[in-house]
């Protein structure tokens, strides 16, 4: 029964909660997943690579974007863009691949407006204190912008009503575990096959 | 964060599709489930044993069941009572673990209405083919009675609206894979979760 289009699943949550590797970690075992390479403004980290953790572009280059309408959610975050790129994501649902987006709660907000039927998961820090322990650690921060990132995480937590599941990034292997749950069950929803499966059978003699 | 409350699970499906078969395979996997065992008036099959599969009771005994309100569902079918010892239920759900029921699809659509927040799970037959070669396979049917299960199953099958999830018992081992995948699926549910984790936030110093 394969005529059903792909799921997209919106991976989000507070800056510093992990979702980059937790979605990696998903990537490495699930390679069928379809991952779409946000656009951004901000410099890339040591180990990023362009066209591959994201496509690195000029400010001026992401504003032409958004003018043309190219984005399926866009934010500045922290004084930077980050965007997702819309064809790529309706050509590959329509192929009937999942397609996962890992993006910040701003624009997981945007997402969900223009894709309702999206499957919205929210990751979650054990603790606060554990989040703020994650931002120092990645030692890329003033203390000034580490105390920014956690008042700005307690503001995203508060939006975690507009998503579907909460997922605990206790342990990344946890977090991917159960996210591979979610994936199988969406595709259980009876109100994504049920009317394959009743036309499957319309045609049975008794 | 384990102040949860367990969730109530309905698996059901039409007649002759593995419904005893799968709950079977899930409960070896997953020894915390637990599973309420129902009580009935049909005769034991084969290897059936009284108080592990089913407790066998007389008419007389389960109607006097019914009137007294000891069922969460009951229902008569194919001239034989089923029903659901309602205390066992609610007991096992306060105490934060999950329940099992595995009923026929009129016992399931009573227990929606009374449990409405239980998660109904609907086990598909492969195919309608594959159905009435397996309740011809079981052998205990007289011709007559199989094309009356038939016809039922194609009625009960059309209650499939009423379910939450779809799953192909194309093979046991997968549709035990994808149930287990709804149960860890379900306990992420944003609705169920939230308050708890904005609960054990609130306190933290910025």
């Amino acid at each position: 029964m394969k005529d059903e289009k792909g799921i997209l699943f919106i991976l989000s949550g507070p800056s510093g909660v992990g979702k980059g590797t937790v979605r990696k970690a998903l990537f490495e075992r699930d390679p069928d997943l379809a991952y779409s390479i946000s656009v951004t403004t901000r410099q890339a980290r040591e180990g990023e690579q362009n066209g591959v953790d994201y496509f690195f572009k000029t400010k001026d280059e992401v504003k032409k974007m958004i003018e043309q309408g190219e984005f399926i959610e866009y934010a500045e975050y922290v004084g930077n863009y980050y965007g997702t790129p819309k064809a790529y994501v309706e050509q590959t649902l329509e192929e009937g691949r999942d397609v996962f987006l890992e993006i910040e709660v701003q624009g997981a907000l945007q997402v969900k407006e223009n894709f309702p039927e999206g499957v919205f998961i929210f990751l979650f820090p054990p603790s606060l204190e554990e989040l703020k322990n994650r931002i120092i650690s990645r030692g890329t921060e003033t203390e000034d912008l580490v105390r920014n990132r956690l008042l700005e995480a307690k503001k995203e937590i508060e939006m975690m009503d507009a998503y579907d599941y909460v997922v605990v990034n206790d342990d990344v292997h946890n977090a991917v575990d159960r996210i591979e749950s979610i994936v199988v069950s969406e595709h259980c929803k009876r109100e994504r096959i049920a009317s394959q499966y009743k036309k499957a059978l319309g045609s049975v003699e008794l």
